[in-house]
Protein backbone atom coordinates (compact mmCIF):
# COMPACT_ATOMS: atom_id res chain seq x y z
CA UNK A 1 0.00 0.00 0.00
CA UNK A 2 1.08 3.76 -1.06
CA UNK A 3 1.14 6.33 1.24
CA UNK A 4 1.17 10.14 0.18
CA UNK A 5 2.52 12.10 3.35
CA UNK A 6 2.40 15.96 3.43
CA UNK A 7 5.60 16.83 3.60
CA UNK A 8 7.36 20.21 5.52
CA UNK A 9 10.78 19.33 6.12
CA UNK A 10 9.65 19.89 9.83
CA UNK A 11 10.32 17.42 12.22
CA UNK A 12 6.50 16.08 12.41
CA UNK A 13 6.04 15.61 8.74
CA UNK A 14 9.06 13.69 8.80
CA UNK A 15 8.23 11.44 12.01
CA UNK A 16 5.12 11.00 10.50
CA UNK A 17 6.72 9.67 7.53
CA UNK A 18 9.02 7.21 9.47
CA UNK A 19 6.44 5.90 11.65
CA UNK A 20 4.90 4.60 8.26
CA UNK A 21 7.32 3.38 6.59
CA UNK A 22 7.72 -0.25 7.63
CA UNK A 23 4.27 -0.49 6.74
CA UNK A 24 3.70 1.66 3.71
CA UNK A 25 5.62 2.71 0.40
CA UNK A 26 6.09 5.98 1.30
CA UNK A 27 6.03 9.40 -0.57
CA UNK A 28 6.71 12.78 0.41
CA UNK A 29 4.78 15.60 -1.10
CA UNK A 30 5.05 19.15 -0.10
CA UNK A 31 2.84 21.97 -1.66
CA UNK A 32 3.99 25.06 -3.31
CA UNK A 33 2.62 27.96 -5.04
CA UNK A 34 5.55 29.09 -6.58
CA UNK A 35 6.33 32.29 -4.10
CA UNK A 36 9.82 30.83 -2.46
CA UNK A 37 11.72 27.36 -3.36
CA UNK A 38 9.95 25.97 -0.76
CA UNK A 39 9.19 22.60 -2.67
CA UNK A 40 13.47 22.83 -3.18
CA UNK A 41 14.08 22.95 0.17
CA UNK A 42 12.12 20.48 1.06
CA UNK A 43 13.03 17.96 -1.45
CA UNK A 44 16.85 17.97 0.13
CA UNK A 45 15.27 17.22 3.45
CA UNK A 46 13.06 14.24 1.70
CA UNK A 47 16.69 13.30 -0.01
CA UNK A 48 18.52 13.41 3.72
CA UNK A 49 15.72 10.91 5.21
CA UNK A 50 15.78 8.84 2.22
CA UNK A 51 12.37 8.98 0.61
CA UNK A 52 11.22 9.66 -2.20
CA UNK A 53 9.78 13.33 -2.51
CA UNK A 54 7.51 15.31 -5.36
CA UNK A 55 6.05 18.57 -5.62
CA UNK A 56 2.70 19.67 -6.31
CA UNK A 57 1.58 23.13 -7.39
CA UNK A 58 -2.41 23.38 -6.87
CA UNK A 59 -3.74 26.70 -8.25
CA UNK A 60 -3.01 30.11 -7.11
CA UNK A 61 -6.71 30.51 -6.34
CA UNK A 62 -6.28 28.75 -3.47
CA UNK A 63 -3.49 31.22 -1.93
CA UNK A 64 -5.51 33.82 -2.81
CA UNK A 65 -8.57 32.84 -0.88
CA UNK A 66 -6.52 32.17 2.26
CA UNK A 67 -4.92 35.69 1.70
CA UNK A 68 -8.58 37.65 1.68
CA UNK A 69 -9.59 35.22 5.15
CA UNK A 70 -6.31 36.55 7.04
CA UNK A 71 -6.72 39.76 6.25
CA UNK A 72 -10.38 39.99 7.03
CA UNK A 73 -9.44 37.81 9.93
CA UNK A 74 -6.12 39.43 10.99
CA UNK A 75 -5.09 35.75 12.77
CA UNK A 76 -4.10 32.93 10.81
CA UNK A 77 -6.27 29.96 12.15
CA UNK A 78 -9.34 29.88 9.24
CA UNK A 79 -6.54 30.79 6.40
CA UNK A 80 -4.46 27.71 7.36
CA UNK A 81 -7.30 25.24 7.62
CA UNK A 82 -8.29 26.25 4.63
CA UNK A 83 -5.26 25.49 2.51
CA UNK A 84 -4.52 22.52 4.59
CA UNK A 85 -8.10 21.26 3.62
CA UNK A 86 -8.30 22.41 0.31
CA UNK A 87 -4.36 20.53 -0.46
CA UNK A 88 -5.66 17.20 0.94
CA UNK A 89 -8.72 17.74 -1.79
CA UNK A 90 -6.69 18.11 -4.49
CA UNK A 91 -4.62 14.95 -3.34
CA UNK A 92 -7.71 13.06 -2.92
CA UNK A 93 -8.59 13.65 -6.83
CA UNK A 94 -5.74 11.76 -7.85
CA UNK A 95 -6.97 8.27 -8.82
CA UNK A 96 -3.83 7.06 -8.29
CA UNK A 97 -3.78 8.21 -4.15
CA UNK A 98 -5.74 6.30 -1.55
CA UNK A 99 -3.86 6.75 1.75
CA UNK A 100 -2.97 10.91 2.57
CA UNK A 101 -1.06 11.47 5.81
CA UNK A 102 0.39 14.41 7.56
CA UNK A 103 2.08 15.46 10.43
CA UNK A 104 -0.40 16.42 12.67
CA UNK A 105 0.21 15.82 16.57
CA UNK A 106 -2.59 15.55 19.53
CA UNK A 107 -1.92 18.79 20.66
CA UNK A 108 -2.28 20.84 17.23
CA UNK A 109 -5.12 23.25 16.88
CA UNK A 110 -3.99 24.54 13.61
CA UNK A 111 -4.31 22.88 10.87
CA UNK A 112 -6.64 20.80 12.15
CA UNK A 113 -9.75 19.26 10.69
CA UNK A 114 -12.75 18.42 12.31
CA UNK A 115 -14.34 14.55 12.14
CA UNK A 116 -17.34 15.84 9.18
CA UNK A 117 -14.55 17.37 6.87
CA UNK A 118 -12.33 14.30 7.62
CA UNK A 119 -15.39 11.92 6.74
CA UNK A 120 -16.85 13.96 3.63
CA UNK A 121 -13.11 13.97 1.61
CA UNK A 122 -12.82 10.12 2.83
CA UNK A 123 -16.37 9.27 1.78
CA UNK A 124 -16.06 11.59 -1.31
CA UNK A 125 -12.75 10.84 -2.92
CA UNK A 126 -12.60 6.78 -1.86
CA UNK A 127 -9.48 8.11 0.14
CA UNK A 128 -7.62 7.39 3.77
CA UNK A 129 -6.94 10.30 5.30
CA UNK A 130 -4.41 9.21 8.56
CA UNK A 131 -2.47 11.21 11.51
CA UNK A 132 0.05 8.67 12.99
CA UNK A 133 0.98 11.49 15.59
CA UNK A 134 -2.46 12.01 16.32
CA UNK A 135 -2.27 9.95 19.19
CA UNK A 136 1.12 11.25 20.24
CA UNK A 137 1.63 14.88 22.66
CA UNK A 138 4.28 16.60 22.17
CA UNK A 139 6.72 15.28 24.61
CA UNK A 140 6.04 11.79 23.42
CA UNK A 141 7.18 13.13 19.97
CA UNK A 142 9.89 14.68 20.92
CA UNK A 143 11.51 11.76 22.71
CA UNK A 144 11.08 9.67 19.02
CA UNK A 145 12.34 12.74 17.36
CA UNK A 146 15.25 12.50 19.08
CA UNK A 147 15.94 8.95 18.54
CA UNK A 148 15.50 9.29 14.91
CA UNK A 149 16.13 12.92 13.83
CA UNK A 150 18.90 15.46 14.12
CA UNK A 151 16.77 19.25 13.86
CA UNK A 152 17.43 22.26 13.96
CA UNK A 153 14.90 25.06 15.62
CA UNK A 154 14.78 28.11 15.08
CA UNK A 155 11.96 31.09 15.02
CA UNK A 156 9.47 31.57 12.42
CA UNK A 157 11.40 34.31 10.59
CA UNK A 158 14.19 32.58 10.08
CA UNK A 159 13.86 29.27 9.08
CA UNK A 160 12.79 28.46 5.97
CA UNK A 161 10.35 25.57 6.04
CA UNK A 162 7.83 24.50 3.40
CA UNK A 163 4.70 24.82 5.18
CA UNK A 164 1.33 26.64 4.42
CA UNK A 165 2.57 29.55 6.37
CA UNK A 166 5.65 30.42 4.73
CA UNK A 167 4.22 31.52 1.24
CA UNK A 168 1.19 33.21 3.10
CA UNK A 169 3.66 35.36 5.05
CA UNK A 170 5.85 35.62 1.73
CA UNK A 171 2.70 36.98 0.10
CA UNK A 172 1.45 39.53 2.84
CA UNK A 173 5.04 40.62 2.98
CA UNK A 174 4.70 41.50 -1.16
CA UNK A 175 1.91 43.46 -0.70
CA UNK A 176 1.81 45.49 2.85
CA UNK A 177 5.56 44.74 3.61
CA UNK A 178 7.35 42.86 7.01
CA UNK A 179 5.53 44.33 9.62
CA UNK A 180 2.24 43.06 8.83
CA UNK A 181 3.71 40.03 8.80
CA UNK A 182 4.27 40.93 12.52
CA UNK A 183 0.88 42.21 13.41
CA UNK A 184 -0.97 38.68 12.24
CA UNK A 185 1.32 35.70 13.20
CA UNK A 186 2.55 35.16 16.49
CA UNK A 187 5.89 34.22 16.53
CA UNK A 188 6.88 30.14 17.18
CA UNK A 189 9.44 27.87 16.93
CA UNK A 190 9.94 25.94 13.67
CA UNK A 191 11.95 23.11 13.59
CA UNK A 192 13.48 21.80 10.20
CA UNK A 193 15.33 18.42 9.55
CA UNK A 194 18.74 17.94 8.85
CA UNK A 195 19.07 14.49 8.68
CA UNK A 196 18.07 10.78 10.51
CA UNK A 197 19.67 9.52 13.05
CA UNK A 198 19.15 5.80 11.96
CA UNK A 199 18.34 3.73 8.96
CA UNK A 200 14.59 2.93 8.84
CA UNK A 201 13.60 -1.04 9.12
CA UNK A 202 13.69 -1.30 5.45
CA UNK A 203 16.54 0.07 4.80
CA UNK A 204 18.64 -2.09 7.24
CA UNK A 205 20.82 -5.07 6.13
CA UNK B 1 12.19 3.06 24.85
CA UNK B 2 10.04 0.22 25.92
CA UNK B 3 5.99 0.62 25.90
CA UNK B 4 3.37 -1.17 27.22
CA UNK B 5 0.09 -1.67 25.05
CA UNK B 6 -2.97 -2.48 26.73
CA UNK B 7 -4.50 -5.34 24.99
CA UNK B 8 -7.71 -7.02 24.79
CA UNK B 9 -6.82 -9.54 22.22
CA UNK B 10 -9.21 -7.71 19.54
CA UNK B 11 -7.60 -6.16 16.40
CA UNK B 12 -7.22 -3.17 17.26
CA UNK B 13 -4.97 -3.14 20.57
CA UNK B 14 -2.75 -5.71 18.48
CA UNK B 15 -2.57 -3.40 15.19
CA UNK B 16 -1.42 -0.88 17.79
CA UNK B 17 1.31 -2.78 18.96
CA UNK B 18 2.29 -4.12 15.36
CA UNK B 19 2.69 -0.14 14.43
CA UNK B 20 4.68 0.15 17.60
CA UNK B 21 6.85 -2.39 17.20
CA UNK B 22 9.52 -1.41 14.55
CA UNK B 23 10.15 1.83 17.39
CA UNK B 24 9.67 0.59 20.60
CA UNK B 25 10.35 -2.68 22.54
CA UNK B 26 6.49 -3.86 23.32
CA UNK B 27 4.95 -5.26 26.16
CA UNK B 28 1.38 -6.42 25.97
CA UNK B 29 -0.36 -5.62 28.89
CA UNK B 30 -4.01 -7.08 30.11
CA UNK B 31 -5.88 -5.90 32.75
CA UNK B 32 -8.19 -8.24 34.98
CA UNK B 33 -10.13 -8.87 37.82
CA UNK B 34 -9.79 -12.61 38.14
CA UNK B 35 -13.96 -13.00 37.52
CA UNK B 36 -13.07 -14.96 34.43
CA UNK B 37 -10.10 -16.41 32.69
CA UNK B 38 -9.54 -13.61 30.35
CA UNK B 39 -6.15 -12.95 31.11
CA UNK B 40 -5.01 -16.87 29.94
CA UNK B 41 -7.25 -15.78 26.27
CA UNK B 42 -4.83 -12.51 25.94
CA UNK B 43 -1.80 -14.68 26.67
CA UNK B 44 -2.45 -17.05 24.30
CA UNK B 45 -3.21 -14.47 21.74
CA UNK B 46 -0.28 -12.24 22.29
CA UNK B 47 2.09 -15.33 22.10
CA UNK B 48 0.44 -16.46 18.99
CA UNK B 49 1.68 -12.43 17.27
CA UNK B 50 4.94 -13.21 19.19
CA UNK B 51 5.08 -10.24 21.59
CA UNK B 52 5.95 -10.56 25.43
CA UNK B 53 2.51 -10.33 27.36
CA UNK B 54 1.78 -10.33 31.21
CA UNK B 55 -1.50 -9.60 33.70
CA UNK B 56 -1.99 -7.27 35.84
CA UNK B 57 -4.69 -7.84 38.52
CA UNK B 58 -5.46 -3.80 39.85
CA UNK B 59 -7.36 -4.00 43.22
CA UNK B 60 -11.17 -5.50 42.10
CA UNK B 61 -12.85 -2.05 44.11
CA UNK B 62 -12.11 -0.34 40.51
CA UNK B 63 -14.70 -3.00 38.94
CA UNK B 64 -17.18 -2.60 41.92
CA UNK B 65 -17.05 1.40 41.49
CA UNK B 66 -18.13 0.47 37.49
CA UNK B 67 -20.42 -2.14 38.54
CA UNK B 68 -22.11 0.50 40.36
CA UNK B 69 -22.04 3.40 37.67
CA UNK B 70 -23.70 1.40 35.30
CA UNK B 71 -26.39 0.12 37.62
CA UNK B 72 -27.00 3.46 37.94
CA UNK B 73 -26.39 4.78 35.10
CA UNK B 74 -28.46 1.80 32.57
CA UNK B 75 -25.59 2.49 29.93
CA UNK B 76 -21.99 1.30 29.85
CA UNK B 77 -20.28 4.42 28.77
CA UNK B 78 -19.36 5.68 32.27
CA UNK B 79 -18.31 2.74 33.74
CA UNK B 80 -16.32 1.97 30.81
CA UNK B 81 -14.24 5.08 30.67
CA UNK B 82 -13.68 5.01 34.48
CA UNK B 83 -12.24 1.60 34.37
CA UNK B 84 -9.90 2.20 31.16
CA UNK B 85 -8.78 5.20 32.88
CA UNK B 86 -8.28 3.72 36.53
CA UNK B 87 -5.92 1.22 34.68
CA UNK B 88 -3.65 3.17 33.02
CA UNK B 89 -3.31 5.43 36.40
CA UNK B 90 -2.46 1.63 37.60
CA UNK B 91 0.04 1.24 34.83
CA UNK B 92 1.16 4.73 35.28
CA UNK B 93 2.25 4.46 38.78
CA UNK B 94 4.53 1.56 38.14
CA UNK B 95 8.13 3.40 37.63
CA UNK B 96 9.23 1.39 35.15
CA UNK B 97 6.82 2.13 32.82
CA UNK B 98 7.19 5.18 30.65
CA UNK B 99 5.26 4.96 27.54
CA UNK B 100 1.76 3.31 28.00
CA UNK B 101 -0.03 2.95 24.48
CA UNK B 102 -3.86 1.03 23.66
CA UNK B 103 -5.57 0.91 20.65
CA UNK B 104 -8.15 3.54 21.19
CA UNK B 105 -9.24 4.47 16.93
CA UNK B 106 -10.23 7.87 15.70
CA UNK B 107 -14.00 7.05 15.88
CA UNK B 108 -13.98 5.61 19.20
CA UNK B 109 -16.19 6.74 21.58
CA UNK B 110 -15.72 4.34 24.29
CA UNK B 111 -13.29 3.85 26.07
CA UNK B 112 -11.72 7.73 25.58
CA UNK B 113 -10.16 9.98 27.52
CA UNK B 114 -10.29 13.88 27.41
CA UNK B 115 -7.26 16.32 26.49
CA UNK B 116 -7.54 17.22 30.24
CA UNK B 117 -7.65 13.76 31.49
CA UNK B 118 -4.68 12.87 29.45
CA UNK B 119 -2.24 15.67 30.38
CA UNK B 120 -3.44 15.44 33.87
CA UNK B 121 -2.08 11.56 33.91
CA UNK B 122 1.15 12.52 32.09
CA UNK B 123 1.65 15.31 34.52
CA UNK B 124 1.55 13.89 37.58
CA UNK B 125 3.06 10.44 36.52
CA UNK B 126 5.97 11.43 34.46
CA UNK B 127 4.42 9.01 31.77
CA UNK B 128 3.65 9.08 27.92
CA UNK B 129 0.01 8.09 27.24
CA UNK B 130 0.28 7.62 23.05
CA UNK B 131 -2.61 6.10 20.80
CA UNK B 132 -1.23 4.95 17.60
CA UNK B 133 -4.53 4.69 15.77
CA UNK B 134 -6.22 7.52 17.36
CA UNK B 135 -5.20 9.29 13.44
CA UNK B 136 -7.01 6.10 11.64
CA UNK B 137 -10.67 5.76 10.93
CA UNK B 138 -12.28 2.67 10.76
CA UNK B 139 -11.88 1.69 7.24
CA UNK B 140 -8.01 2.56 7.32
CA UNK B 141 -7.50 0.20 10.56
CA UNK B 142 -9.31 -2.45 8.23
CA UNK B 143 -6.99 -2.53 5.47
CA UNK B 144 -4.07 -2.51 7.82
CA UNK B 145 -5.66 -5.45 9.38
CA UNK B 146 -6.53 -7.43 6.51
CA UNK B 147 -2.26 -7.05 5.54
CA UNK B 148 -1.06 -8.24 9.22
CA UNK B 149 -3.65 -10.54 10.82
CA UNK B 150 -6.22 -13.09 10.58
CA UNK B 151 -9.32 -12.21 13.01
CA UNK B 152 -12.82 -14.00 14.42
CA UNK B 153 -15.53 -11.55 14.23
CA UNK B 154 -18.84 -12.23 15.89
CA UNK B 155 -21.18 -10.96 18.28
CA UNK B 156 -19.93 -9.88 21.84
CA UNK B 157 -21.78 -12.01 23.89
CA UNK B 158 -19.88 -15.09 21.68
CA UNK B 159 -16.54 -13.57 21.85
CA UNK B 160 -14.31 -14.14 25.02
CA UNK B 161 -12.42 -10.88 24.95
CA UNK B 162 -10.01 -9.52 27.30
CA UNK B 163 -11.50 -5.89 27.67
CA UNK B 164 -12.88 -4.51 30.70
CA UNK B 165 -16.49 -4.81 29.30
CA UNK B 166 -16.15 -8.73 29.83
CA UNK B 167 -15.87 -8.52 33.23
CA UNK B 168 -18.47 -6.15 33.92
CA UNK B 169 -21.01 -8.14 31.96
CA UNK B 170 -19.86 -11.10 33.98
CA UNK B 171 -20.67 -9.34 37.49
CA UNK B 172 -24.09 -8.21 36.00
CA UNK B 173 -24.62 -11.62 35.12
CA UNK B 174 -24.15 -13.47 38.29
CA UNK B 175 -26.30 -10.46 40.20
CA UNK B 176 -28.68 -10.11 37.89
CA UNK B 177 -28.90 -12.74 35.45
CA UNK B 178 -27.94 -12.86 31.72
CA UNK B 179 -31.09 -10.62 31.24
CA UNK B 180 -29.88 -7.55 32.92
CA UNK B 181 -27.15 -7.85 30.00
CA UNK B 182 -29.03 -7.53 27.60
CA UNK B 183 -31.07 -4.27 28.68
CA UNK B 184 -27.16 -2.24 29.38
CA UNK B 185 -25.12 -3.10 26.58
CA UNK B 186 -25.37 -2.65 22.98
CA UNK B 187 -25.02 -6.32 21.02
CA UNK B 188 -21.74 -5.15 18.50
CA UNK B 189 -19.46 -7.01 16.62
CA UNK B 190 -16.20 -8.05 18.36
CA UNK B 191 -13.17 -8.98 16.96
CA UNK B 192 -10.67 -11.72 18.71
CA UNK B 193 -7.73 -11.95 16.51
CA UNK B 194 -5.99 -15.80 15.61
CA UNK B 195 -2.65 -15.22 14.06
CA UNK B 196 -0.57 -13.07 12.43
CA UNK B 197 0.02 -12.70 8.32
CA UNK B 198 3.48 -11.71 7.99
CA UNK B 199 6.61 -11.23 10.80
CA UNK B 200 7.32 -7.78 12.23
CA UNK B 201 10.09 -5.55 11.01
CA UNK B 202 11.97 -6.91 14.00
CA UNK B 203 11.59 -10.43 13.11
CA UNK B 204 12.37 -10.58 9.05
CA UNK B 205 15.58 -12.49 8.65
Amino acid sequence: MQVSVLFSGGKDSSLSAILLEPFFEVELVTCGFSLLPIGEVASETAEALGFPHRQIKPDISILEKAYDMIMQDGFPKNAINFIHKSVIEYLAADNNITFIADGIRRDDRVPVMGQPEIRSIEDRFGVHYICPLKGFGRAAVNELVKEHLVIDEGLSENVLKADYETELRELISQRHGPGKIKEIFPTHVQSHVIERRKAGPNRTT
